[in-house]
This record gives structure tokens, C-alpha cells and sequence, in this order.
């Protein structure tokens, strides 16, 4: 166990970043494939390290184990893509031939879901929903790297109804679902994103994403 | 450079673990530090492959390089501090003896905002605002581990009200501030969260993270 003084060597430091760069949103998974109990605990203990506001910690998860519950919630996704498909209008049958999520073969199902709020006020009083959000999305990127660190491959399915996912699983009052959480071995990981690999949306580059500070200089 | 097929080892997963374990929102900064141009790049670059639902990539960033702009910050995130003391009422003035933020002494300083609503509705059509939120998260999210990854401590403030923040920086409409992101040298990482090590708040365990799948059996 390394020392919270730990220096990350340059070899380390590279594979955190090569570990960053090929984590892929999956949708293909190995059929019969199993993730172990060992692996799962690392997975969600590195998931709940992650930074919250005000230490709010408000994510929660639920491990998805009866194939009956599994198939119930397979429904609620599928309505969505529906709807999802209808509301794209022009692109709806090209979306509809996109594979979109994993839930039929991924080894293991998660739920993440937003706690509902417990009025923490540091950090969050002129952002609460948005600051909670960030603090769960966080979470789930952890699992996600640890995932790829395990070699293993994780879907972030957001298409359902929350309201309806949230009364099939019985969440608390004030819970919100955020995804399901496909999980498991892959016979390969993307190249790159899937959506960009299936022509269905080019990633822009980072230049695009940075903005120019406004200059105070008088005029 | 590791292709997408790579295989992590049992000691690069564990490195990747420390990495996310090591992690820690930072307010103590070393004074007259500095991050080379080489590793805010890279770390840039590992916040801009984090994985966004529909491919949307809403996070957008601005480094703040104006001295009398980030005076001009100060300013508001002290207003939000006061502000947040008197919503916090009898732990007003134990809330004012914490160190909340770093942005007097940090290397550098970075604002991460929400892009404004581009209209994807692959992945979130019942859920728009909070898959946007949760994109752009997992971009700092990525950021975070890179800092640590090179030896560099990142916090996190979201001490601010959003419109006046977004005002002053004149942000595009429809654009919302996120977070402040404090980025420099440390002198040393915090061993546990400091706002466990200065007594304001407790981190629970993983286990009360943890809810049970709702029964199928019949009853």
C-alpha cells in the first residue's frame, strides 16, 4: 500500500494516463463471462473514493442478481430506446440499428443512483442537484477506470425513465437513478468510442473545449 | 503508447488503485509553485477523454491567468463563504475556522463549466440536464487523478453563485460554472479527506452504500 506521500514515477504516471485513455463506454460483452467477488469489491471500493461535496458521499448501489429483475429492467430500457428512437425523428432508424447497451450478456448489472438529499450545505448551497450529481458522476468514473484497470468492460446505460426504474427497484423516496452499470469481461475494447467507430457522432478535439479567459485590460 | 488491447498488470491495476485511492481535494498549496506547460497539456488531455453520454462533450474549460482576475474571483467565492456561514447557522463560526479553498496560493487556476444544452438526446432524453452534469464531472474527474498522477494537488470549488461567477468571466448563455479547479504543487497530501482530518464531518463506509435488490419471490 502506497503512503498518501507517495510520488508517481513517470512509468506510473503513464499508466494512469494510458489507463484514462482506453476506458471505452461498452456495449459488446464476452457471453458467459464472470466478474469475481475480489474484483467487484476493488471495483466499488475504488468507486467510493472518489471526491464528494461537503464529503456528502450521495452515491448508492445496488448489485442486480435475478435474472428475472434483470429482464423486467431490459423492458424499462428498451421503452426508452423506443421513445429515444421517436424523438430522433430523421436519424430514428439509424439509431434504432446502433447497439446501445449490454444489458443481455455483461456479466454483472449495477445500479448507481443519486441518494435523495440529506441538506448538506458546505460546498453546495447555490448548487445543490448540480453539486450531488457531479459527486456521484465521479464515483461511477472511478469504477469505470478501476473496471478498465481490472480489464474489464463497463456500460453507463442512462436510457429509461428514472421515475419508472426508481418504483421497479423500490428505491427510497427522493432517490434518483443515474445508470445501469454494465459490467463485465469483453472479447475486445473499442478502438475508440463506439459512437464515433459506428459513424453515428465525431468526438471534437480538445481545442474546442477551451475558452478564452476575458481580458481586463481597459479599453 | 499502450493500444486499445492492452492488458493492465496486477501491478499497473494496483498503480491505477493508488492513483484513485491517493486522490485528495486540496486546499494547501505551495507558494511560488508552478505546472509546466508539458503537464497541464497532458492532464487537459486526459479530462477531454472522459467518457460523455450521446458523445456530447459538454465540459469547457478557461484558465484564469490575470492576476486581477483572480482577485476578482476571491471576491465572489468569499461572498458565497459568508453567504454559506450564515445558511449553516450553529456551525457558523467552526465553518469560518476551515480552509475552504486554495485559490490565494495555487499555481493555477482552471474553471470547468457546463456547456450550454447542444440538444443531444442520444442517452438522455428523459434525463438531459443531469447526463450533462454527470459528462462533465467525469471529465474533472479524470483531471483530478491526473494531478495526482503528476504529483500535483487539485480541490474542487463550487463556493460561488453560478450567474454571478458565469457574469464576470462572461460565459455564453446558457453556459453554467461548475467548479473552480485549484491546481499547483503541494507540500504534502492530506492523509485523509480534510474535512474528516479537521473534524467537520465523518466518511461512512462503503456498506451503507450498498442497497439490496428488491425481492422477486412470491410472497
Amino acid at each position: 500500500m502506497r503512503c498518501a506521500q507517495h510520488q508517481f514515477s513517470a512509468a506510473e504516471r503513464d499508466t494512469v494516463y494510458a489507463n484514462i485513455a482506453l476506458r471505452r463506454d461498452i456495449r459488446h460483452f464476452a457471453p458467459g463471462g464472470q466478474v469475481d467477488d475480489a474484483q467487484l469489491q476493488r471495483m466499488l471500493n475504488a468507486a467510493h473514493q472518489a471526491p464528494s461535496v461537503g464529503l456528502m458521499q450521495p452515491w448508492r448501489f445496488m448489485r442486480i442478481r435475478q435474472p428475472a429483475l434483470r429482464r423486467q429492467i431490459q423492458a424499462l430500457v428498451e421503452a426508452e430506446r423506443q421513445r429515444t428512437a421517436a424523438a430522433l425523428d430523421a436519424r430514428a432508424a439509424e439509431f434504432l440499428r446502433l447497439k446501445v447497451e449490454g444489458l443481455g450478456d455483461c456479466a454483472e448489472l449495477l445500479l448507481v443512483s443519486l441518494a435523495p438529499e440529506d441538506g448538506t450545505v458546505f460546498g453546495r448551497r447555490s448548487m445543490p442537484r448540480e453539486m450531488a450529481l457531479c459527486s456521484a458522476a465521479c464515483a461511477v468514473q472511478n469504477l469505470w477506470l478501476a473496471a478498465r484497470a481490472e480489464n474489464l468492460g463497463l456500460g453507463w446505460v442512462s436510457m429509461f425513465e428514472p421515475e419508472a426504474l426508481a418504483a421497479l427497484l423500490q428505491l427510497p423516496q427522493g432517490a434518483m437513478p443515474l445508470g445501469l452499470l454494465c459490467l463485465g469481461p469483453v472479447a475486445r475494447f473499442y478502438e475508440r468510442p463506439m459512437l464515433e467507430q459506428q459513424g453515428w457522432r465525431d468526438a471534437r478535439p480538445l481545442a474546442e473545449m477551451l475558452m478564452d479567459e476575458p481580458s481586463l485590460e481597459l479599453s
